[in-house]
Parts: structure tokens; C-alpha cells; sequence
């Protein structure tokens, strides 16, 4: 950001995913002028997608701009790498091998286009318009169905040499434990704190303890939200899986704040929806596993952004960051 | 550094230990004038240490500075603090509280003092003029009495938002496990992979292995050497205290890595000369917990920089940094 006038210029965020793809025309400021979506899948090849994205999309751009000009294209992506602009490999998308979107995108668009994997792009988004606004050293967690991670050092996301940096949801935090249900891994964050992970959780604890209401959860609906739900009805062993759940999560949180020493921790995603009863063993065992000097320092927040809009938003602020 | 011409410029590098304070005169390649050290305590204050310093070091400066010209001091130290330019309640050193000590030294020679830890000077050093020259993404581990270490991510040392990012030896990496003979944590890769960790997984192992050779080492000579030495008489019980610390040590690379996918990582310390006995399972169990996108990809290097020399030359590379 230059120290000019932003006011009359926009940015598009597109956030793709397996399923949809949604996007965006933001300010500066992070306000939403418009948005939509589109299906993902269903086009046989990229062209034929940015082809449709570029349909759904032209007609907000000439609706805006007369008033703000575009200043590029964000978008975050599964897998996504930001310094080649190509999507390597996605287990996700329905094209395989290398997809060279950023290029296509600008070709089509004729703006400037960068891309980053759909992690990354919330970070940039709580550092421009949410919790982490104006911070140089945070950490983004997202606690979704996987766990995800974006981490800004010095003001800068980190990438690493490769652009693959920031995958801490499959850092092993307990040796030789539970077993990743796709990469096979030992003992990953993501094995345990994921909603998957909570799942797997929930089903063993109720497994050994009969007089858990717990028990009374239909099989394919025992998940974060019904655990939470059963916690809240007082059950010991619901509130149990949130315990070890925050236990876990404050372990690895403490050992990531020992590598980059962020100034607050920002969490994003479904899982948190059980606040304290996992929040605050996650503070405890946190603090619990820190040296000293880092303790009582970091801040554990909350992202600031509404979930419908973040992956647009954050998207949106890859453009702005150039 | 700009694209003037460094040639007729020195610098000098400080290296403050618990017992010994080594500097020496170092120009942009490297290269050391002169060295020398004085004994860190046996001063009351800071102050009269900062005079015992400049008396010891001001005739090699008379004796250089007609050909080269002084552009700074760098400093490497025990929690010594790069913003601040203190060292704030070092357990090492004879004075208390917080030393402002950067402050100190510039005042008394009349030229920009930078400091910083000592592990983190030694990620300096060795991106200034050592194994990782060039690199932008790197990650330090010294292995010796305790394990440090320096994280460079995009160029830049990762300071964190305080100055006490990089305390890898302090991760967490067997929860529950093994008690730090200083901190008090329970399973932190300091407390198994120092030189300190190997004699006690040295002498546990030797206690349930009556028939191993290391029950002939006295008590208080058992250490990576003597090991090292047992091992290479071909003594599985030596060969196995190194792989074990190996496979910890693996296993917690594969996580860093997963944080910052540095493009090296640079081990220096007496603990790398167990060789390959400790090597080749911490490539091991490296590769086998990274994520498929990270494997194969990341360079385990020794320092290029002299043991003897490497603490002044890291501290030096500081001001070349600015």
C-alpha cells in the first residue's frame, strides 16, 4: 500500500474450493460491493472454467467501474502457490496436475491476478481488515474440517523457498498416535483438533464410557456440534473431548510460539464455535508448555471476519499487499 | 549491504559467553585481522566489563583503521535482544537485570553497535559467509551443550514481534517425556538431543544394557565423545543412544519444516561429530514425517564456518546486515 488515495479503486477475492468457487468486489477498507459464486466442478477443463468465472463476473466489474477502477485479482486456493501463480496438484479440484490459473486469470481479465492457498489468503485478510489489523508477527489457524495455517513474520507472509510454508496442521504433536485419515501420518495436529479429528474423538471417549449421552448421537451425526451440544447438557465426557481436543491444540500452539515468538494467535473455523470448553485448555496447556519469557504475552483471539465472507476477503487482500 | 564498494571496511564481532568474551576484526569476506578474548566475569558492573573490553580491543583498531575503516559492532549473546539492545536476565552472565549493553558499547567505541542472541548470530554468520550463503530460507540448529537456534524466513532473521523468536530447543517434542535438567519441561528437544541429553540417554541405556562397553566409562566421562568412541568399537548400545537422538531430532526437523520450508538447514555443534551414527537417522525420520510436498527437497548441511571462530564471525555479520 502507497500512501496515495485508495478510495476509488476495487479488488476482486476469489476463493476456490473442491465444491464452489465464490468472489468478490471489495474496498480497501474490506467492504463487499458485490458477490456471488459459481460451481467448481462441472467444467472440463481450467479454460472452460475461468471462461465461466469471467462470465459471472464481467457484469459486476462494469457495474463498479465507473466509480472505482480494478486494481487486480486475488484468489486462494488448495494448494495454491504464490510464487509460481499455479495450483500443483490439489487433491481437491477437479483438473489435475499443474494449473497455471494466476496467468489465465490475468489473460482473461486484463488486471494483474496472485494466488496463495486458501490458509495464507486469511491471514492476509485478518492482517488487512480483521484481528490482526497493523500486526507484523501473527499466526492464522484455521480449525475447519482440516486445520490449516498462515504465518506473517516481519510484516510478511511466510513461504518458505518452495512456497509451501505453513502447514501445521500436519506437525506431529503426539509421536507415533492416532492416524491421519488421508495422509496416513502419525500423531498430526490435524489427526486430533480438525472437526474430523473431533469426531474420531468423540467416538472413542463414548465408546469407552456407556453412560455418556453421547451414546445417544446417531452414528453419522456425532460431530463437534452435537458434542457441544451434549456438553452443554452437562455431560462429563462431551466436555472431556473438548478438553483434550484444547489440550492438544494449546501443546502445539506453545511450540509454534517458541518458533516465531507472533504477538497474537489468530483462530478461524467451525471448531471454535465450542468456545471455552475448548478454549480454555487450550490457554491453559498453552502457557503450561511455554519457556518463560513468552509467557502471558500472546494473544489467542478470535478471526473478526464473518465466515461467509472471509475467503473472499482474504483473497481480496493479496491484491492490496503488492 | 549496498552495491558501494565494502573492501576498505571492518567491522567487529563480540561473542559473550558465561566465562569468555571473544571479538575479533572481520572484513565483508570473513576474514579475521586479529582476535582475541577477556574473561567475561571478574567485573562488577557492565560498565567496567564495556571499559576491560574497548582496552582490549581499541590497539587492533589503531593497527587496522588506517587501511580500513570501522563501520560497527555486532554482538552475540545470551538472551541478548535485537530490539532493544539489551540482555535481559541472562542465568549465564555475572550482572542481573536488564544490560543495556548495545547502548553501552556504541557510547564507549563511537560506532553502531547491533545485538542479538548468539544463536541467531550464528544463522548470521553463516548466511554472511557460511553453508548457507545466498539463501533466503534457512533454519540454524547448534547443537552443543544445549540446542539454539536462528530461523531466517524471506532474508530476514525471524525476530518475532518481542526479539525471542527461535527457541527451538525448547519445543515440545515428546509430550510427557523426559524432564529438562534446567527448565523443568517434560519432552523438549533440548533435554534429548544436547549434548547434556545424549549422556543421559547414554547412561540409561547403558544401565539396562549390563553386557554394553559403555558400563566401562566413568561415571563422569560419559558424553558424545566417549559414545561416539563406543560405538565406533562397534557397540550397538552406543550406536543406538545416537539413533535415537537422531530419530528425535528428525522428527522435530520435519516440523520446522513443515513451518517455514526453509531450503537448508545448517547443524553446527561437537553433538554433529557423532557423524553418521546421528545422521542418518535424523535424515531418516526426517523425510518420513514430512508431508510428500516437502520431502526430498531439503538440504541438512554442516557449518562451513571454524567452531573456533564461528561466534565472532556470526556477531560480526550483524553489521553487514544493516
Amino acid at each position: 500500500m502507497g500512501i496515495y488515495d485508495l478510495s476509488n479503486e476495487m479488488v476482486i477475492g476469489i476463493d476456490i474450493g473442491g465444491t464452489n468457487t465464490k468472489y468478490g468486489l471489495v474496498n480497501h477498507r474490506g467492504q463487499i460491493f458485490d458477490k456471488g459464486d459459481i460451481k467448481t466442478d462441472g467444467y472440463a477443463t481450467i479454460e472452460e472454467y475461468v471462461d465461466a468465472l469471467h462470465s459471472a463476473i464481467y457484469p459486476l466489474i462494469q457495474k463498479f467501474e465507473k466509480n472505482y477502477q480494478l486494481k487486480g485479482i486475488g484468489v486462494g486456493a488448495p494448494n495454491g502457490n504464490y510464487y509460481t501463480g499455479s495450483i500443483e496438484y490439489a487433491p481437491n479440484l477437479p483438473w489435475k496436475g499443474t494449473l497455471e490459473i494466476a496467468n489465465l486469470i490475468s489473460k482473461k481479465f486484463g488486471v494483474p491476478c496472485t494466488l496463495t492457498n486458501d490458509a495464507n489468503a486469511a491471514a492476509m485478510g485478518e492482517m488487512m481488515y480483521g484481528a490482526a489489523r497493523g500486526k507484523k508477527d501473527f499466526i492464522m489457524i484455521t480449525l475447519g474440517t482440516g486445520v490449516g495455517s498462515g504465518i506473517v513474520c516481519n510484516g510478511q507472509v511466510v513461504y518458505g523457498h518452495d512456497g509451501f510454508a505453513g502447514e501445521l496442521g500436519h506437525v506431529i504433536v503426539r509421536p507415533g498416535g492416532r492416524k491421519h485419515y488421508s495422509t496416513g501420518a502419525h500423531g498430526s495436529l490435524e489427526a486430533y483438533c480438525s472437526a474430523t479429528g473431533i469426531t474420531v474423538t468423540a467416538k472413542k471417549l463414548r465408546a469407552e464410557n456407556p453412560d455418556s449421552i453421547l451414546n445417544d448421537i446417531p452414528e453419522e451425526q456425532v460431530d463437534s456440534k452435537s458434542v457441544f451440544d451434549a456438553a452443554e447438557k452437562g455431560d462429563t465426557v462431551a466436555k472431556e473431548v473438548f478438553r483434550y481436543t484444547g489440550q492438544i491444540l494449546g501443546e502445539a500452539l506453545a511450540n509454534f510460539i517458541m518458533f516465531s515468538s507472533p504477538e497474537v494467535i489468530v483462530l478461524f473455523g467451525g471448531v471454535i464455535k465450542a468456545g471455552d470448553y475448548i478454549m480454555k485448555p487450550t490457554r491453559e496447556h498453552m502457557e503450561k508448555n511455554l519457556l518463560p519469557i513468552f509467557q502471558n504475552k500472546v494473544k489467542l483471539v478470535f478471526s473478526e471476519l464473518k465466515e461467509a465472507d472471509a475467503a473472499i476477503l482474504g483473497a481480496s487482500a493479496l491484491v492490496w499487499e503488492q
